[in-house]
């Protein structure tokens, strides 16, 4: 089985598929009376139609290695995933080539920072590695599926680094 | 000084305020093969213009008794406070009198839910009660002041109930 081991999360090298979310270096602004650092406006909410939307995904806790064997992309809107416990989780995303996945990558989001995926980029499915599994989602909200999935022929080992 | 107790956060008591954002109950759709709840779309995202963007707020701890001798609304947009740890956090609102926030009250929001003000709604600033002190927020990213502060000519004391 081909091994992906993972790597730290870094804007840069999730650029290719998204943005990093996290309250590093200077704060846009702080507001109430200096008591808050308010980093704005991190991500590009990228929707075809429809709107923005709050939900919250509950999810099964994901042990590493993993076994990834397939990936999914949503064509009208970007997705957001916001940890809502303290804890590290995994961030599985692949480059396009002609509408198949390639390359997938894992990436180790650690303590306090969120993803956003791009529209239309492959990623994996939400990897918890710890409770309690609760995640905000801002996605599109509309009609239609937007929704397509690749089931990988030969899956892969998502390992440590 | 006047005194607040603290209640328990519900969706029915919270509901001339905003909307509590919740996995509770049967979710909207199971995804992922049956690993994950989704609950869908939990808040009335409300914006005159401009459009809803992530930003994470880092603030400072607060401790209860607390003095309360501010709150503020947004004229422009609702806005939502994710928290990104899996604690407890205060929130703050008050009902309206002829531009005047009247009737505060103080509800304490139990681990893994968070919360949406409504657009024009009176509200404290963000009160975490517990480390890390990282919230995802949710509101209107454009042009404009969007805030209005009122001081209250006498603070109150919020304690716990």
């Amino acid at each position: 089985m081909k091994v992906i081991k993972t790597q730290a999360l870094t804007a840069q090298a999730f650029a290719p598929f998204g943005d990093v979310l996290t309250a590093a270096g200077d704060p846009t602004v702080m507001i109430n009376q200096g008591m808050c650092a308010r980093y704005s406006d991190l991500a590009e909410l990228d929707f075809s139609d429809g709107q923005a939307g709050i939900s919250i995904f509950k999810s099964e806790i994901r042990t590493l290695p993993y076994e990834l064997d397939m990936v999914e992309r949503h064509p009208d809107g970007s997705q957001a995933f916001i940890p809502m416990g303290n804890q590290p989780f995994m961030v599985v995303v692949a480059g396009d080539q002609d509408g198949i996945p390639v390359n997938p990558q894992a990436f180790i989001a650690p303590k306090g920072q969120a993803i956003n995926f791009h529209r239309n980029i492959w990623h994996g499915v939400l990897t918890p590695l710890h409770e309690p599994g609760f995640f905000a989602v801002i996605d599109r909200i509309g009609g239609g599926e937007n929704l397509e999935e690749y089931i990988f022929k030969a899956p892969y080992l998502i390992q440590n680094e």
